[in-house]
């Protein structure tokens, strides 16, 4: 990527025309005007973050969920913490590489790890479809406690329902986390200034291409394994290797590292320039992709990191990052710029086009 | 209720025969059996007992949930923090006196108090079929929204996920909650001593049998509103009244008072005696229990609370909860006894009988 140019005076007149329809798009207040639930609503693109924005957050208001991190920040007497939640209701339930009930606690560690905070106690509850088989259960439970163990984590509290045959997929799952946020941790998704760096841990779309095959509900000879894994040993490292000059962390699930660039591009009102190029897909992942019509940088990833740091800790971060076990292909995917603000660029071999927010939900129930 | 006579010397032979069949069948351990998942899994009785006792706590074994309280305990620095979760499928989604998002509200900020933790913040998942009215939605956000203030809890993280029409009943919702230990609460189920008395903070089985007669499930004419409102005030108010002299808070929701007082003597090793006729049970409970041929003990409640005080702390305990709001009829309904170790029993006008622990469902999907 040439410096001193920047993309703004690079942009061609059609993307101009481009950039100026969805800079108006979006200047408009969200409101939720759907009558019904729709599959999208789930998906983690604009949908849901209409939902989220227009219905959910004004509803409940408060500084904590106004931030819309992946956890909300407590204080409890001097510790400072961290909550996150989230359901489970990925189909299969086992898939290569993973399950619902690793997933479950995957999931919710890392979505502490991203906010800077050390996981301590993980809650579970299971919605259960009457029916289930026993040993379905059992082989989740063990899936759940083997993870915990993986992710150095207690389940330290639990809730079970039961809800008649036809009223669940065998078993919804949510858990809960604490985590202590780490001292060493300066992180905010306002915090992104031109010049920062966008890091990648591994390569993406794993885990949502190994649920889609998983389904066999296309024809491919390939078996691609979830991604699937716990994040805090990376997001130790990180901190470790450059503390404040690390600024944002997302893990990049539904939606994948598309839709983590195009909030933290708002939330820091900045521009984003991902190399293409640069960001690694293995070729079963790339052959589903292409099969399926999305691009892989919709699909969501359950072990990987995207992680903004000051360019100056770019050498640190990744020397860091390649000594974690699962991150060896952790590299620099693209750059922070200041125009055109809000907006994510993907630099390919044929130009440039915009990478904007997931539309629809082409991968349902992928977590 | 005489003094001076133990329970044990006044059981009649008949009685002392179902109390060995029952020892005989509690002395076994646990082991789960069943090759399916049955409704009367998430029913709070046996079944609930077996699968969490034979299950879920050995594979994911740790001292803080093998305690089985309401709340895991988990320590935060200098912090001593409890976390609770509960998964809500209530059926209807609106019931008299409240709803899904109340009840996902209340439930789970009353698991913290019972633990004797002021609740901080709470976590919210939402699993939403596809095709769910967006109006059913605001309304249940509105509904946490309102329960949240009434609480004095903010909801700091969420998560949503949607599912494919007929994969769930509207909707599900998943809250968890941390609250900060108090430090006047010494509460454990294990402390338990003869001589302690049975406190109850109001009349039992409201929220059991309005979500029952909103079903339109049997035909009767009365109006029962649900008891569901936020129990830390009444904690609060117990705990500056007696301190350590509590030894033990449950709210008895699913499974009743009954479940609670047989958790808790089993916990104990003591024998817990109630007077039926001191418990309070408005008619029209009565009467639908009756029609359903289910004692009121066993019927779910979800603003009540059930708390163990040493028997000189009596006047105190109830003059403290007589001031609290929903708690003016606040009474004690019995006794602890060395003897039997593990029983529940009633007295009644009719003699006395074992209370023992729910088996089956006789009241699905009630939270």
């Amino acid at each position: 990527m040439s410096g001193g140019v920047s993309a703004q005076q690079a942009l061609s007149d059609r993307e101009q025309r481009v950039l100026g329809i969805i800079e108006t798009a979006r200047g408009k207040r969200a409101r939720f005007r759907d009558e019904q639930i729709t599959m999208a609503h789930g998906a983690g693109g604009r949908a849901t973050q209409t939902l989220i924005e227009a219905l959910l957050e004004p509803a409940l208001h408060n500084d904590a969920l106004a931030a819309l991190g992946d956890a909300g920040l407590v204080s409890a007497g001097a510790a400072r913490l961290a909550l996150s939640t989230d359901a489970y209701v990925v189909r299969p339930l086992r898939f290569p590489g993973g399950s619902i009930g690793e997933l479950a606690v995957n999931g919710t560690v890392n979505d502490l790890a991203v906010s800077g905070a050390r996981p301590l106690a993980l809650s579970l509850s299971l919605i259960l479809e009457e029916g289930l088989p026993a040993q379905q259960l059992r082989d989740e439970v063990q899936a759940i406690a083997a993870a915990a163990a993986a992710a150095d984590v207690q389940v330290v509290t639990g809730d079970t329902k039961v809800v008649e045959r036809g009223h669940a997929d065998g078993m919804y799952i949510c858990t809960s986390g604490i985590g202590l946020c780490d001292e060493r941790a300066q992180l905010s998704p306002a915090s992104l200034r031109p010049g920062d760096r966008v890091l990648l841990s591994g390569s993406v779309g794993e885990h949502g291409t190994a649920i889609m095959l998983a389904r066999g509900e296309f024809d491919l000879d390939a078996e691609v394994v979830s991604d699937t894994g716990p994040l805090w040993p990376a997001v130790d490292a990180l901190l470790e290797a450059v503390g404040a000059d690390l600024r944002c962390m997302r893990d990049p699930t539904r939606g994948g590292v598309a839709s983590v660039l195009n909030e933290l591009a708002r939330a820091s009102s900045v521009a984003i320039v991902v190399r293409e190029a640069a960001v690694p897909v293995l070729p079963a992942v790339a052959g589903a992709a292409e099969l399926l019509g999305i691009d892989p940088m919709y699909v969501a990833c359950e072990g990987r990191l995207v992680a903004f740091v000051a360019a100056r800790a770019v050498p640190r971060a990744l020397s860091a990052l390649r000594g974690v076990a699962g991150c060896e292909l952790a590299c620099e995917i693209g750059e922070v710029r200041a125009q055109p603000p809000g907006m994510v660029l993907v630099e390919t071999s044929f130009g440039r086009r915009v990478m904007d927010q997931l539309v629809g939900d082409p991968l349902p129930r992928i977590c």
